[in-house]
């Protein structure tokens, strides 16, 4: 055997490839490997040696154990592959070929509960496992992308030199990877990146949409509001891209974005979110709303039978309102802080729950670049976690709750003239009412606690009485004495 | 042994208590057991029997193996306990004392994949088993509950005598009780009939909220309006509650509600039917605003420091408008409108996916009496669906059709009027964007796939080809030819 490689990476779709050209180009040798199933998946390594890897410190193997063979010890085996079986699968085959000391790194989007099982699973075995989440895409992968790995702490100091040397570097040199914490928080904090995606993609969207409708822009013209917005506090990754989107032509000269149909897809993650936070009992309106407005979107015979049959007499009002543009950004920016005040209360939950002892300013680090949400507000949400007084809710951060007095009154507006205009803005709105709940002192939940002890005796807490106290009424004077067993509600 | 009992049941709580007196005041004679937990659980049977059991004809057993001798065969024993665990240890401990064909109901809120699962097992070993929702609390529990019973089909006629007697009775005369389907299908009824539960009382709390801050009405004025509203299309026991719950007075003579903490609790079912929903991909964005909401509403002591450190200086413009009232009429009948939608739409979802033929139309029937969101306004959701036409969506109906249509102005005004004021209206306002989504032929899902394409290799389909076809374009001129793979977003 001629050379050995620094580390192997099992799967060569998008990402796969895109990180082994990434690792070639920062000197590390890579074994690479993809399973061949015939009429489906043939040939994939050997055209990508032939074809993107030519030439370079690139070994390809179509047998796993001669992938294996070709890793220096303690192995590194980086799989990038879909998440769910194939995982399990793949650890299974590799099982009797590793060396006690080996690392599976799984680079996928995996559940974080697979990964607590995966790193006890294969620590039991003698190897170590890390799981991380890997964002930034095609262009990330091979560039430079924001990384985040959890598991076996041991097994940090050998994939360091690798991960942070293909990870992106932020503005002041940090590489966007570090540690996070023991079992699956690695995927845990992916899983809440890809959420606060969903949710930034969301509020983009309603933007465009007001600006389309409201405004009547057209596509160049709401190109350069964004490329203006994204000068500002606005900056990030998909804000740049939306503004490119919008100017770029289909073959026939035409805008592409008006001949992409309305269809919003969705691979799990948002929804994956949702679920984890609704099991934490935090609340998680923002994303929950880009979540199921993805899944309306999709039924599209649906909406398009919907609008004939129930709206086909709407006209919009547009609007003159020159100040309506600024009321966009104010709504899009303090909607997006929301966003992410709920991500972190997450990640904060998750971290208490499961004793990961999250570090919240690094994990904001972590995204400023290299990952599809990399915004410059996340170096303020760093700054935010690190000061001496810890925010217990980000929007309490000095900074954000000053810009957030100061964009109610545009956001208000701007949710106020959508919603006139019969134009739905399902996340601008989720993020409004969330922000006008939190800043409730008194919530209408008195009602709910008196209607659950009225018709079940789930009892209640009162204002005259310390917290932790519960009470059942007699509210029709013909009740049992029971309290709340088996009923549920 | 002296006698034998027509049914068993297993767990004294308010639930099953009640549920043994409805069947014996029906004429059935009962077997009770509950399990002794030394100084947590003890002496239950005996206080049951000696107590509000009393001269009846119910027999207490205080052994498991005496409890199930006590019963005629094929037995029914119907276990009210808590979901989870304790249900399988329970029927782990049933097993070896049953008898060919004996039939286990599990009346509690079980996930429906249990119930899955328990039917399976319980067939394997000859047995049967009936997953069924009951829901009534304890009222509906001793006078009529609305029973909704799914499993072992052929056990349907053995349970059906006992269960359509202490099942309620809609004014037509039909029982509140008939069977769902197979599996875990009554559960998962169960399951979306307590999550629209959530809705309901999210809605009614709101309106609540409204006529308190907005109009400045007292509870008795609130009340007055609940009972006026309750004699028309909002007639439903939860508002005929609401209107009770208002004018209870507290032992000092002020009113309760008052007295009460606006820290709602939960049990699981609301947020579980967000969970399957968004598993099955379907929006049921009003019950999930509702959980979230509850969630918010439990962090009283964030709330109460939010609204010191970001609203100190709000103030509430109450409004002298009079058709405010009407509005918000409007408003909670389209956004509880829109809500069933949802929710029957989610259960039409789950009856094609695990092929459980759900008769739409007998759930809506069976939740016209007995539970807690019986309503006159589900007789014409029974309606619609067993219309010749069967509409492909609840508001495609015409009669709901053209009362959403009428009702939009009001809705539309109160949900601004509202978010004016700086009071939060979550549920209304969730129901409102996905009523005006539902009714956009063209959403800005368009950016979503375009972004998603860019950033990720996603694809998208197009307006000017045909559906089912999906294309990715070179946005940058840059990225590589491979399409997606591992990477899910």
């Amino acid at each position: 055997m001629d050379k050995k490689a620094d580390i192997g990476l099992i799967g060569l779709a998008v990402m796969g490839e895109n990180l082994v050209l990434n690792m070639e180009s920062k000197g590390f040798t890579v074994a690479v490997y993809n399973r061949t199933v015939p009429g489906i998946e043939e040939g994939v390594v050997e055209r990508f040696v032939n074809g993107r890897g030519k030439g370079k410190n690139i070994i390809g193997c179509t047998e796993i154990n001669d992938f294996v063979e070709h890793i220096k010890t303690p192995r590194k085996i980086m799989m990038m592959v879909r998440a769910g079986n194939a995982v399990d699968q793949l650890m299974e085959q590799l099982f009797p070929l590793l060396s006690p000391g080996d690392i599976i790194i799984d680079g996928g989007n995996s559940n974080y509960e697979d990964s607590n099982r995966r790193v006890i699973e294969t620590e039991k075995r003698g190897f170590r496992f890390i799981g991380t989440g890997v964002s930034g895409g095609e262009f990330g992968a091979l560039n430079g992308a924001s990384i985040m790995p959890g598991g076996s702490q041991p097994a940090w100091n050998d994939v360091k030199p690798i991960l942070q040397r293909i990870a992106a570097v932020a503005e002041d040199g940090t590489p966007c990877c570090d540690w996070v914490g023991p079992g699956g928080s690695g995927h845990f904090v992916k899983m809440i990146h890809n959420g606060i995606e969903y949710g930034d993609m969301q509020l983009i969207s309603e933007a465009y949409f007001l600006l389309k409708h409201l405004k009547k822009m057209d596509n160049e013209a709401i190109a350069t509001v964004f490329e203006h917005w994204n000068e500002g506090r606005l900056h990030s990754y998909l804000m740049e891209i939306s503004a490119q989107v919008l100017r770029h032509r289909d073959k026939d000269g035409d805008y592409l974005i008006d001949k992409i149909l309305d269809t919003a897809g969705q691979k799990g993650t948002g929804k994956w979110s949702v679920i984890n936070a609704m099991e934490l009992g935090m609340p998680l309106g923002l994303i929950a709303s880009a979540v199921f407005e993805r899944s309306l979107s999709s039924d599209k015979n649906l909406r398009v039978e919907a609008a004939k049959r129930l709206a086909k007499d709407r006209k919009i009002d547009t609007t003159t309102d020159l100040s309506l543009v600024d009321d966009i950004e104010q709504a899009l920016y303090a909607s997006k802080l929301v966003s992410y005040a709920q991500g972190f209360a997450v990640l904060q939950k998750a971290s208490d729950n499961f004793s990961w002892n999250l570090d919240l300013a690094s994990i904001a680090r972590m995204w400023r670049a290299g990952c599809i949400i990399r915004s410059a507000f996340l170096n303020d949400i760093s700054d935010a976690y690190q000061a001496s007084e810890k925010p217990k809710h980000l929007l309490f951060a000095p900074k954000f709750a000053a810009e957030t007095a100061q964009a109610l009154k545009g956001w208000k507006g701007l949710v106020i003239t959508a919603l006139q205009a019969e134009l739905p803005v399902p996340a601008l709105s989720s993020a409004l009412n969330y922000y006008l709940s939190l800043t409730t002192a008194n919530l209408p939940a008195n009602m709910i606690q008196a209607l659950r002890d009225f018709f079940g005796a789930h009892t209640f807490e009162r204002i005259d009485m310390p917290r932790g106290e519960f009470f059942h009424e007699d509210w029709t004077g013909k009740g049992g004495n029971t309290h709340s067993g088996s009923y549920n509600v």
